[in-house]
């Protein structure tokens, strides 16, 4: 469809990519899948959808690079507890309970959730194959799949794992919002030998590789005992940084880490909310920032989170480090929203395709209204986007030059259908425990 | 009016009333200004209004208690900036500009804009008289508000605002939404012969004060070179601490001050987001908590956070000491509502009126939706609050008896008229600058 984008403060590359945006008002020209012309109307464009973009800003479709997204339905059964009371004491019994098909209606909970505050990619770690993925397929949602691996050297948990990865893979070839990753579960579930059998699948698959790294101080001291060395080492000695490698987390890590992380051009997603609701403190992003690592950002899962909301872990970037750095410099808002867009599309190798608005890139924009009290007047749109705005600001969803979801209604997805069925679940679930 | 507000999720005080709420389903009734029955009718009750209940929860009203409110149009002015070129590059150039009518259409934008939060009362330090508060009056609000007072000694900058402050609350008596407190900016804006004064006028005249304390460390490194103590330990030996006295921020105290705030029962507003954004740190809240202080939550003004939005400011609370604390269990969401909700009554020695949902009580109470991706399912309510939400939630308001919003829609103020004005006042400081 034809899509004329009118009259929208829209957010743009500015002179310098890595810089600062460049806030303009204009008019954004979409056809069939692509962004065709900004300001200026390709030749003979003829709109079949006008939308008034009067007190909107336009901003490249916001990239969630981690997360697990069939997990929503557990959001707020386990808070405010020790990792351990949440993990076996709550967690884990009600994973015991669920279905394959639970797991798609939480999916699909997780990416209703996230369209709604603007999101249009997301990087998943997923434990039931098939489910996640055509929850992202039936939605109009973009995302990178990860089939959750754990194992040991060959045994046959790890094997088979990897089997369904490729199963899941080959079996969503026909829809181009969907790409996959290798998914070694973490340091703690994956032996060296089987991160090494990784590495040789990456390899001969050409796929990049999502991986928890350095999350906890817990794991760090583990990979000590186990290894003698940091869980970043570990990943480096096992060959896994020689492909597109997006390491989650990275929260307990030193100095030697980032250089190693930099050196081989890994991304990393800081998931702020998780890490401090778990207790695993503040990752270092401004020292990650200043070595040059591509940074981006992801909301975790819903059981640890407790939500799927990447303006509110834009806020919490740009908050949270000038409160231990002491520099209300620190992480800007404008690097936070870099964070949220191209850095997360380079991070999941989408980079020539998504991540900002520019003339050939696929049409994932995101509206938001400026027209609220929080947001008003309009001093900075990208300043309100981190410090003002909480994501229900989000009216319009374009994903692929698809309207997923327009004036806060949704298209292409049931929302009434999803929230009984995440209901049903969670009784089911509750009450067999 | 009799309102009824049926079959809802209403978080009650629980046994211990300073422990976990009780999050009962119920029917709720409002005669008058006040809450006259829960689960059970008054007698001969007949319901002019009847709110449906079904998926939604009811809290008391939010209390936001320390803001500016008249900043609320420079939100977004000046972000990302040292202290001193966000005070003198930005902030100061701005109200040099300011009349006493932009304080009163900026209040009016704060007071829109906390309502569609949740929020019901707010504690004010304000510079232009009879504005802010005549703002309060007209929108139905409820408010403490104290006059921004600096001076040395008897000088005549201090007696003056003195003077102001008492005409102000004299000339609002007829109105019992508003009560007034005497407001000593700061260590470094009063000396301690007028913190003298204002401690014998607040004798004189019976009523609390409203002070910032300890918010940076520049703020200490002076006091201690002036008065060869901490800010704390100067409002001490001033007298102020004899009077009902709130001390916003508290940053940058140790044992000794935490000590002392909690001999003179000290009500402490943290104040997150803005500590963090402006570079001042973490305040202590668990270990005031331990001391047993009572601990309330502020947004401070929209100049320094960028918005008035208390939901958010409860998941800084619940999410930040975590991280500094390596400790999940630091700051329960059941704490994060009682800061926002009871403590801030205490705070405002509003007490027996208002903070939480007991008969006899005024109506102040919100009502959030729980029917939204992001809050769903229905697993735990309270955490969902601190969690979860945004703020988008909150759908009905009720002050003093009166539907101030009803599913979203204000009732007592006129959004759009306030977005023109607010609007119109950046320009015209915009173009002066």
């Amino acid at each position: 469809m034809n899509i004329l984008i009118k009259n929208i403060l829209a957010v743009l590359p500015g002179a310098d990519a890595a810089g600062d945006f460049e806030v303009k008002q204009s008019d954004v020209y979409v056809e069939g899948n692509r962004i065709t012309g900004i300001g200026k109307a390709p030749e003979g464009f003829q709109a079949e959808k006008t939308i008034d973009g009067t007190d909107r800003l336009l901003t490249p479709g916001l990239i969630n690079a981690h997360t697990h997204s069939y997990m929503s339905f557990m959001r707020n059964v386990a808070d405010d507890l020790s990792f351990m009371d949440w993990l076996f004491g709550k967690v884990d019994p009600i994973e015991q309970k669920m279905t394959d098909r639970d797991a798609y209606w939480g999916a699909n909970l997780a990416i209703l959730e996230m369209m709604k505050c603007g999101t249009t990619c997301f990087n998943d770690m997923q434990m039931n194959i098939m489910q996640t993925t055509q929850a992202v397929k039936e939605s109009g949602m973009r995302a990178v799949i990860s089939r959750g691996l754990v194992g040991s050297g060959t045994d046959e948990a790890g094997q088979t794992r990897l089997k369904q990865a490729y199963e899941e893979r080959d079996a969503f070839r026909d829809c181009d919002r969907l790409t996959f990753r290798l998914g070694p579960h973490a340091p703690y579930t994956c032996d060296e030998a089987f991160l090494r059998v990784i590495a040789e699948e990456a390899a001969k698959e050409h796929m990049g590789i999502h991986m928890h790294l350095s999350e906890s101080k817990t794991e760090i001291e583990n990979c000590a005992k186990d290894y003698g060395c940091t869980p970043i080492e570990l990943a480096e000695r096992a060959g896994l940084f020689e492909f597109p490698f997006i390491a989650a987390h990275c929260v307990q890590i030193d100095q030697k880490d980032i250089e190693i992380l930099s050196r081989h051009h890994v991304s990393v997603v800081s998931c702020p909310a998780s890490n401090m609701k778990l207790g695993n403190g503040f990752a270092p992003v401004p020292e990650m920032v200043d070595a040059g690592i591509n940074v981006c950002i992801g909301t975790d899962g819903a059981a640890s989170n407790n939500t799927l909301n990447l303006i509110h872990e834009m806020s919490l970037m740009t908050l949270i480090h000038k409160g231990t750095h002491a520099s209300p410099q620190c992480i800007s808002a404008q690097q936070a929203l870099h964070f949220a867009t191209d850095n997360g599309a380079k991070a999941l190798s989408l980079e020539k395709e998504i991540g900002s608005i520019e003339v050939g890139k696929k049409a994932d924009l995101a509206i938001f209204s400026l027209k609220r009290p929080s947001m008003w007047p309009v001093n900075n749109p990208v300043a309100a986007l981190s410090y003002s705005a909480n994501g229900s600001e989000a009216e319009t969803v374009i994903i692929d030059g698809q309207i997923t979801m327009e004036n806060g209604e949704m298209k292409t997805m049931d929302e009434e259908k999803i929230l009984f069925e995440t209901r049903k679940i969670m009784e089911r679930i509750q009450e067999s425990l």
